[in-house]
């Protein structure tokens, strides 16, 4: 997984070793203007990081039955291609803005502190940031966030956290996505947790379906109680 | 995506542009070497690609059933960690090594040539190569392949082919898996393959489920059919 610049492919636009780790240098200096935004305004800033449908989305919508009135927040999405994610969370009342990253296997620090410039400023905004579906190369990559969070559908199986550790060790919390479909699953969530905690013995696990709403108000209550960065 | 060398970081190793380059250009070289190699064994490499726990693994449990002494074949397997799934194809009689990425987020030219390597020789095998489960960064590497698959759960929702649209572009066949669950769903078939068709007219689609068999047989005929490479 290497960083990449806001938008132009690193491989495509090198012309020195020295552009090279300016592009590397990027990355970590966008993530702490975003750190200073953050901790200017007050806001908080959660990076979802899960598989291609893995449920984010769908548990963004939940969210907006859940959260509404307790807390001003905002989504930023990440995609290669298409609108259709920012358009469902509009749809839901929400307000998001889109990235599209093309070829791009995940948000950069550069992309996502534009798209936070350009948010209505309210104190207090939580700010989750809807990553590109892949669960490695955005678990390398700082955002200047306050929290990565993993969302891992119950379809996926239990080993993920074993077979993709980077992420799962740095989640500040674990989704665990589409528990309506466990009945019609070979999925112990037993094994599950205990995959996970041989990677993260921390990190609260949610169990809920963003299709029957079972188990979202937990998780809003745990976004609703992320501090603002910096306090 | 940026091609990486085999089994070492980029980032950590690149002293000039020129070193750089030479990585890029390293993967294209391994890549026309493997083309080589198959065409020399009269071999046929298959590589298949998914998101995390889209069902490959439990695909490729399902072709041993299927396909066993229609054709000799091997399976190559690449994830970030444990060897967990090369363990289980071995214990479903087939040949199977395992590739390890760490950090990598996808298989490298080098690292499947290496492994076709050591794979012992029989006419006319074919191979088939699991990548790390991501929809972005192996739609983009060349490992030296006759052929690129896509395996989308219905469990990821209709829409992503047009969300990650590189992959579904340049497959030969699209794999939709685990069509058990669709009663359990809000996944329709037609809008899927009509998405599916917005981005590649041509591909041939296979709906089927690992678990209950159904769809297997079809899609084991279509690699049974698969020429060697340079025939």
């Amino acid at each position: 997984m290497l960083p990449r610049s806001s938008g132009v492919s690193a491989a495509m636009t090198i012309a020195s070793i020295r552009v090279y780790r300016d592009l590397l240098d990027g990355n970590r200096r966008w993530a702490e203007a975003t750190r200073a935004l953050l901790r200017a305004r007050g806001w908080t800033l959660v990076n979802m990081i899960g598989a291609p449908g893995s449920g984010k989305t769908a548990l963004l919508e939940a969210l907006a039955r859940a959260l509404p009135d307790r807390r001003t927040w905002a989504v930023i999405e990440g995609d290669c291609a298409t609108t259709r994610d920012a358009e469902r969370l509009r749809a839901a009342g929400l307000t998001a803005s889109q990235i599209l990253t093309g070829d791009g296997c995940h948000l950069t620090a550069a992309t996502v502190h534009q798209a936070l410039c350009d948010l209505p400023f309210a104190p207090r905004t939580l700010v989750l940031v809807e990553n590109v579906g892949n669960l490695v190369c955005p678990a390398s990559c700082d955002l200047g966030e306050d929290a990565k969070i993993a969302v891992l559908s119950v379809t996926e199986g239990e080993d993920k956290p074993l077979k993709y550790p980077i992420l799962f060790r740095v989640a500040r919390a674990v989704v665990l996505s589409k528990t309506d479909l466990l009945p019609h699953l070979r999925f112990s969530l037993d094994r599950c947790r205990a995959a996970l905690r041989q990677v993260n013995a921390a990190a609260p696990v949610f169990e809920l379906s963003a299709k029957t709403g079972a188990g979202v108000p937990a998780f809003a209550d745990w976004l609703c109680a992320a501090p603002p960065a910096g306090t």
